[in-house]
Parts: C-alpha cells; structure tokens; sequence
C-alpha cells in the first residue's frame, strides 16, 4: 500500500538523520539555549527580509497554535478563525481551553475572508456593550489553508491593513508553510509572510523534520517572556537543540523550499491526473494537498493500492478525499497513481 | 422617561423588600446554610413535580451560566447552542475562560433546534478522530429565546431523548423563566422545565427578585460538590439567605408565576398595538420581550417618551428594537405605550 | 443565642434598607451604568485623597479577589501572599482556577511580612533560569489580617518600595477594611491605603451593606477593560445600581467609618475581659475579631449563651476561637459576654 | 570541557539511532495509532507484573505531569506534593495553569513524607467547610527524588493505603526512572510502581532516549479520554511512532535497565570520592545525581574541566552543586572526575 492520506507518514530528510547521527555524541547546554538553535534562527532570519524576530522551537502545531494565542491574549480578547481552521475543528478545543473564544466565520475556498475579518472587527467597534462581548485580538490564517488554497500577497497586504486599523494580530499557522510558498501560481514569498505577520510559524514536522516547528515572532509585544509560555505549555524540550539542528538543515541551503516545491510539483501531477479523467476537485488547491470528488466505485479501487484519507460525504453518491504528497513523496509512487486515475 | 429597555432596571416586588426589612435583624449562618435557603429550596420543589432535587442560590445569570458548565464538563467537553444564545453573545467568553468551546449552530427563531443539536452529536459518534475534536456534552437551551420564542413540550421531549440517547446533559437557562411559563398559548409548566431538564435555574433577577437566580440540580452527577464549584467561582454570597428569602417569598404562594405571566398579558397589549398598526415583529415572541421592526421616524417618535433597546440595522431602513415588560411593569405606562403606537 | 461568630450575620444597615426602599421604584440603566454608581465612586474618592481611580462595584471578596487577579497577570505570573490568607486557603482555589500560581509565605501574626516579600522578589530576580519558574507580579495583603492584626503605615511603605522596585503590583483585600482602619491605635487611614495600593478592595458586605465590595483601581495598567473582567466572571450585577446606591449611602456621611469604629470599641471590651480573666489571645487583634484560648470547659460555658467560631485545636486541651464584633453588634449583647468572660 | 550538569545533554544511544534510520522510509499511521507505539507498550507491560495498563508516549515531563493532572482533577481538586517538587518549583505553574491549586508540603531528603500525606488528607476529611477548601485528589512523587533519593517499597505500600483510604490517585513522575530504580541498595522494581501507582510516567528524554516519556495509566478511571488530553494540551505527536519506536528499543531487550543502573555505578564512584574527600553531600543520594557541597575554591577548581549545575549558596561560604551521570556518560569521564576530586 502507497500512503498519501497525509504528509506526516514517514521519518525525515537525510540530511536530518545524517545531522543527527553527527551529532549524538556531542553534548549542549538544555532547554533551546543551545549553538544549534542560535545557527537555526539564524538561518532562517536570512530568509526574512531583515525582520528584526525572535525564534524559537516546538514541538508540534496544536502547541504551537495555542501557545502563541495564550502568550497574545488577555482572558477577554478573542481569535479571528476560518470555521475550517484547524483550531477550531482539530485542536480538541485546545485554544478554548486555554480561555479564549474563537469567532468562527464560514470559510471561502478553506480561507477566512477580508470581509468576515472586517466585520467582526467593526461589530466590536462599533459595539455599545463592548464588556459584555469578547474583543476580537487575534486573526489566524493558515497558509496554506486546510483546503490546500493559499492567500494572494494582495489579500496579506489588505488583512494587515484591517489588522492594524482595528489594533489586532495576525497570526499565520504554516504547518505546511513550504508547500504554500511553493504553491503553483502564488506570489506569496517567505519574505512576505514575515512582513505581514506578527507571528507564524514554519512547520517542519511535515515539511522534512522529523519533528519541530519554528516560531517567528517579529511583534515586539508577543516576545517577551515567550519561554515562559513554552514551558508552562510544555513546549519546550530538555534537548532543545534536536529541532534547532533539523531547522538549520533545512535552510542553511535552501532544502526546506526544495523539497517542499517538489512536493507541488509532484501534486499537480496527480490534480491533473484527475481533471484529465473529468473528476471534480473539492477546492482548486495549488498545494500538496488534492481533494478530488469521488464515486464510491472510485474509492475502492484506489484503496486497492493506496490510502488516501476520507473527508466527507457530499451526498448523492459523491466524496470528498484527500491525496497529500510531501517531502517523501517518491516520483514512481505519483506515477502509478497517476495511471491508476487515468484507468478509472 | 418611561423604561421599556429590560426587565431588570426596578428593584423588586413590595413583598420581598417586606422581607429584607422584616429579618434585618435577625442573625443567619453564612454561605447558604441557613434556614430560608432551606424554606426556599422546599417552595420551589412544591412546584417540581416531586423530583429529588438540590436547589442552590447564585446572584446572576453568567454565574449561574458558567458555573453549572465548569462543573458539568471535563476540558475535552463542549456545549451546544444556538449562535444568539446568551452564552454564546453576551458573556465575554465566560464559558470559554472555563475551558470549554460552545458548539454554536444558527438559531431557528431564537431557539436551538432538534435537527442541529442531533447533527452534532451524530458528527463526534461517527468520527474517526475523535480525540482530535470536542465532545459535545451538554445542550444549552434558553427558556424563552433571546428572542422571546419557547419550546413547546414535544420539542423538550425529543431534545430529551437525543441527550439520553448520546449521553448529554440538558440545562436550561431560566434567567426569565417566569415569562417562558406565562407565555401565551404556551404548553409547558415548570414541572415540564424539570422533568425533561438535567439542570436549568429559574430566574429571580429579572422576574421580581432584588437579586439572585435558583439552580435546580436534578441529574445525580451534577450535585456532588456544587458548592465548591460556587465557592470557586464567586457564587456563593456571605449572606446566603438574602437569595433565598427572596425565592422563599416568590414561591410560598405563587408570586412568582402571577407576576411574570402579568407582564406577559401587557407584553400582548404592545404586540398587538404594534400588529394593529401594520407594524411587523422581527420574532413571534409569545412573552415579555417583543422586537417590533421600525423605521428611523418611528424610532424617534417613540424615543421621546420611552427607553427602549436597539437591537439591529436590518437595512433598507428598517431596525430591530425591543421592548420589554416586567413584573414592575404599571398597566398605564402600557396603556400610554399602546396609544402612541397605535399613533404612529 | 448571640451570635459572634462572624461579620456577616445580618442584614444591613437601617440608613441601607432605607435607601433600597426609598428608590425601590425608580428606574435605572442595568450593569453598573447608572447615577448611583456613579454617585458612590465619588463619596469614596472623596476619601482617597485625589487619587485619580476608578471604582466598580462586585458583590462578594472571594470573586473580588480573582476577578483582580486574572485581569492584573498574565498566565506566567504569581502572587505573593501569607499562607493563612484568604486566597490561600478559604476560596476553594479560585486563584489558581483562573490560572495563577500562589507563592504562599509563612505568616507572621497573620501578615505577610516584608522579608518574605524581598524574599520572593530577589529569587526570581537572581534566577537564571526565570522561565521554568513563575514571575511574582502581585502582593496580596488582607487589611485587617485573618488573624485581625494590621499593617503599620510604615510597612506598607516599605512593601509599597519594594513593589515598586520590582515592578510588583500592590494588592489589598479590604473584607474588613472598616475595622483595620479603626483599628485601637493603628496609624492607617483609607488615604493611606489608597496611597500606597494600585488596587484594593473595600468591604461592604462585612461593614454594614447588605452585599457587595467596592473596587478601587489606581494603577492605570489595572483599569483597561475592568468591566470586561468583571461581566466574564460573573461579577457584574445587572441591578448595578444596588451595590452602589449601598455605598453612596455608606460613604456620604461617613456612616462606613462609625460603625466599623464602633465594633472595634465593642471587641475591645471582649478582649480586655479576656485579659482580665487570664486567657490567652492567639493573635494581639487591634479589630473587630479576637481569638481567646480557650479550654474546653471555657468553651462549653461560654457555648451555652454564644455562637462562636471554632478555629484549631491547640494541643494540651487549648482551642482557639474567634469572636466578632460587627457593624449590627448590640452593646448589650457584649456587656452579657463580658459579664459571662468574667465568670469562666 | 566535560558536561556532568544534567542528563539531558546528549542525543540518543546507538541503538535509537539505528532504530530510526533503519524505519526512515516506512510509512506509518499517525498520532500513535502505529504498530510501534502497540509493541513498545507491549515490551514495556512485559515488566509491570501483568496489570491492565494503558500506555500513552508524550514528548516531556512537564507536558507529562500537567496532562495527566489535568485528566485526573475536577476545577475544585488539588495535588499534594513536596514543596521541591518539579511541578512546584521548575514547571512555570503548569498545574496552576490548568487550574489545580498544589498543596506543597516541606521535603524531607526530598521526599513527601508520608506523615504530610495523612495531614493534608485528614486536613480536608475533618474540615467543616469543605466547599471552602480545594479536595486534595492526587498525590504526586518523584522518583527518584529531585534530591535524588528514593522511596522504600514500604514507604510507597503506606502511601498507597493512605490514598485508597481517603480516595486518592497516586501518580509517580518518573522522569529519571531507571536511575530510581537502578539505586544502590534500593528495593524497588519498576513492577512495584506499577503495583502501587494508579499512573506513573516512564523518562525517556534523561535515560536514554532522543526524547519522549511513556506514559502508564493502571487506574481504570484515568484511562478514557487521555487521548483527548494528550491533543488538547499538544501531547501527541504527529509521527507518533518515534517515541514508540524508542520505547521498544529501549524495553525490548531491558537496554533502559542496563544503561541507567550503569550510570549509577558511575554516579558512586563519583560519591565515593566526594566521601573519601571528607566532602559534604547536600543529600545521600543512591542515584545518578550527587550534590556535594563545595567551597568557592573547589568549585572553582573543577569548573576548569567540568560543567556541574550551580544549585544554592549555603552561606558560610558553602555551595550545593550537581553533578550528574546519565546514559551516556563515559567511563573515562568519571575517572577523570574522581581525580580531581582527591586532588582538590
């Protein structure tokens, strides 16, 4: 069986197992105040524009996720979601948990909409009973999107003018931030994403680590003390340096884009695989995530050879699945799906 | 000024403020122990159709709200509501700074309905990932709506049944109870209200109270240790047969019920001055809130000689306001309200 | 029987019951918006010696005292107190429910002393590991202390210092503050108080009103978006305008001050009986709460006429307990307990 | 430069290494429902004396302690703990954050003794307010100690009769484990935790592992829903298998026995030479963390050569310091220290 239900399914780059077997037998200071994760962040901020940031590294998303919105709000201040978004449907109300509201807006194409951030902006402001109501502080995007779409630059720019007008953050969730950037037809560049945002993050876990997410926090405000909400949230490892070293070989020379633009590539392959055989996508998404609309007939015979991973039922017969590739995609693996669509 | 705002901005009924002054003197254990919140518990329980109840005085009606929810749900649990539920819009996210997510599903008319409260508790049975979301635990109801509109009985009945069927609580908001049981052509009693309901508390504070709401525990697994959970969370008042004097006085001898289903006979009076006049009602509202849709020169005449709340801009220049009446409402202050209606 | 065994027996004063019934039919704004509130702030501030704050009204301490709390700290952040404080140990861990972490300090006759303060400060301070520890923001005083005895001027000048030194918040629960402040020979008055606290609370429901605490908030960072805090933990009455009207009554006249006063001088004579008789005092109380020893047969005796309040076994057959003058104590009921001290 | 100042400063033994490399391009299911995280929980059961366990891997001890807590307690129930506990003092109130108050009583050798045990439990069984006070539910260890020391099997037989009597989990942090129970003249198995223990975590991350802790949960009540814990507080990991792949490397063949009994041979040479120095130990630790108590001089002697962890000044010019052995702690490394130790 050929896995493609999603792009957590196998260990790391080997580059990072090479890293890390280089390094075993070396010992270093705990808790991320460790050389690798200096030269980790250091790396990555070469890619950023000459944003003045902090960077630090986790362990997982939902971590990440509601770590960074613990560390931002106060106990009344409120998150800005798409209703898709992973922390509202995947995060076992981990951000609830922590004390905050999310005001969920029905998605467009698995986005949040400028309009939907405009409006709960202005019922705020515009409200007569502001303490009987949650203040939204937050806005989450996640790029790309839990539907594999992607925000234009256009559309950054004009969140971030909304975000500063109504004094609120813009918090980017880039779980799968290289297959976004490396997205097909975007225009959105790592350098974007940190001018805009006030905090993201850069996933690794599916994008090449074995595990670990980099943190970049660039508003002022959200730097202070952050280690200390790591670490009440559990998010900061005794071997701090094991996500600081997979970072620093994901970009020292670039892997990190590489290997995740090769992922598309390879996503599209299988998209047009499917638009050639006239079944319909769930989203028009440009990343490595495919959602094709699919008989039950259909399903079954690929599930003969592959696992993809179910979605929903659209009613009348129809489903929604997802097809990922990722970093560990095998060119031979797309090539025999993509016959294998073609003889549906 | 005549106030027609709220039901909540007069002090209470001649009988209670008799009460107050008549044991002033006297001495009382603390913290609810004492004898009028036992003499309350047992009037109220008349009322209850003979269900082995425990009944505690809390001051408000957020209190109340989250208290029960903090002590129902474990962290992984969630509440469904309807979207226009006070919880949900008019808490500060006092539900979530417990730690829970409210499920919240657009209202039908006010009220959550049968189909959305069965759609999410077949959404968390039949997934596959259920760590990875919510448990939904507990339904929220509101006896009446936010607009005004009730349940009939048959809907108590079947909201029961799908909570035994997926094991959920059912708690019901009675911050105006009193009006909910008055509601014209209404076919439910209090004995209803707590046959069907694992929880609700019935509203003192609104419905000729100085303060105070009476919770009604039912289901066995929510009365251990209710008290801690007030004690914890400010709801347990030094002198507590203050509340409990109060609902003594409301239930002895009926009060409560006449009081609130008077208001609901001059509610009626407004309804139909504003039918008469071709006005239309943004709810069927069969109780003391009525939500008549006006245009800007209606509102201005009507603002001259009455407090009313404004609701919402439904465009075209049309608004949604609210008038309420109370157990303090005076029959004359009606009588004048309906001829300038009936003047517009 | 004659109840000594708490502050908070009985209802309220006449001048208060007066007040209620005098506006009982008045109409007013819900939520604390009203003139009375309004009217209240400014008899107290009338006290404060110009301090520029600003005044809400909660209805009881333990939700005072969270509700304080979780808007002054951010999740990483502690408070210092004594361990026989309130917080600590009589409010179900509501603190700690809200997030934060108690440093709870050796008491010194019930204080929490000035070194224990330094203490805490200069550990964090000279930690080098300040994020796997959390940040003391906030020193909670009671004043009066559980144990009755109070603050000098000079100590709160110096933990005022240090607070500022250490960029630490200076909290004061005023449950009693009536009787601190007319305390037998104490040197600190409510313009002290309000000098030396950024926030502080005075006790109405133990101090003559029928329920509620007045909040005074001085320091700026404390006073943004109060109201929201207290809506979002069940703080903010809808009939607002009671607590206020309570201490617009209190406060005009300085009515608060006198009775306060007055309870002092009645627990006065209590302890001085005590003394005359030879028994022991667990804590050299100035205020309204005294805490003979008592033998068994003492407490008996004294059990026979007396509602008193038992604290801890002492050992070799010794008690402690409390007794409590008030704001509705009689002086007959003290001349009877005298007499009965002198006949143990 | 030779590190002895933790254990936590080296990446993994050979055989983990192996392990992933070897599976690097499997692909697996996610979230630990994988076939590695079933067989290291099998190896693991082999040596627990054939109780029914739940085993959960997580990524560290304090995301360890606080999920388990948060699983095991209602918002009004608390953790009786030493006051040297890593939950009190080296987890920036991760418990407080979820909202548990920790009862911390003074150590002895940095135990909880079982004396404090029973007050803290008598405490709350014989108090008359109990809704004013939080329940003492859980009753955390360490083993071994952060001093190092170790509990007597019958120390933890009087624990556990203690916690059934008064209706108490016992949970056992176990973030050094294999040295506890590899401790000199110790009579403690790992099947003996399991006897006693209603839950208890099994450290990776300091014995052996590249990170992770195993998590074993005995008691029927802690086991539902923990998976929904582990999500909600970024507990479970996306590739979920790592740590389960490590977990059977180290249990399949006893390796997680072997390495760490030997780092205590190690840790005894060290002691010894302290001891034939005539040089103090702060405790008598029988595992792999030593604390001796050095003059300014020795101190810094050694940190010519060593990095040791500074740990408090004892006046009088005396210093407690640690020195730790660990897994990967090199035979020549400790010669070389015991050296220089007789040569101070």
């Amino acid at each position: 069986m050929i896995r493609f239900n999603n792009d957590y399914n196998r260990g790391a780059c080997t580059e990072i197992l090479e890293a890390l077997g280089r390094t075993n037998t070396e010992s270093y200071c705990g808790y991320g105040l460790d050389e690798w994760c200096k030269k980790g962040g250091e790396e990555i901020k070469k890619y950023l524009g000459g944003i003045d940031a902090d960077i630090h590294f986790l362990t997982g998303g939902t971590q990440a996720n509601y770590t960074l919105i613990a560390a931002a709000l106060r106990p009344f201040q409120s998150v800005i979601s798409a209703d898709c978004a992973h922390i509202n449907g995947h995060e076992t109300g981990a951000v609830e948990n922590t004390g905050h509201k999310i005001l969920a807006r029905k998605n467009t194409d698995g986005k949040l909409s400028v309009a939907s951030i405009l409006e709960e902006a202005l019922a705020y402001k515009s409200s007569g009973v502001k303490e009987h109501i949650t203040q939204p502080k937050l806005v989450f995007l996640s790029f790309p999107s839990e539907l594999g779409t992607v925000y234009s630059k256009s559309e950054l720019a004009e969140i971030r003018r909304i975000c500063d007008e109504f004094g609120m953050f813009l918090y980017i969730d880039g779980a799968r931030l290289g297959y976004g950037l490396g997205a097909e037809g975007g225009d959105v560049t790592i350098e974007d994403i940190a001018h805009y945002a006030d905090a993201f993050y850069i996933g690794g876990t599916k994008c090449g680590a074995l595990f670990g997410e980099a943190m970049v926090l660039k508003n002022p405000s959200l730097k202070d003390n952050f280690r200390s909400y790591m670490k009440q949230n559990g998010a900061m490892l005794a071997k701090g340096w094991l996500p600081g070293l997979q970072f620093y070989t994901l970009f020292k020379d670039g892997l990190y884009f590489s290997i995740t633009r090769n992922a598309v590539v390879q996503a599209m392959k299988i998209k047009e695989a499917f638009k050639a055989r006239s079944i319909p996508l769930y989203s028009e998404s440009p990343t490595n995530q495919q959602f094709p609309v699919l008989t039950k007939a259909q399903m079954d015979k690929l599930s003969e050879k592959y696992i993809f991973e179910y979605e929903k039922d659209l009613g009348e017969g129809l489903h929604c699945v997802r097809f990922c590739t990722s970093w560990s995609t095998d060119a031979s693996e797309v090539s025999s799906l993509v016959n294998d669509i073609a003889g549906l």
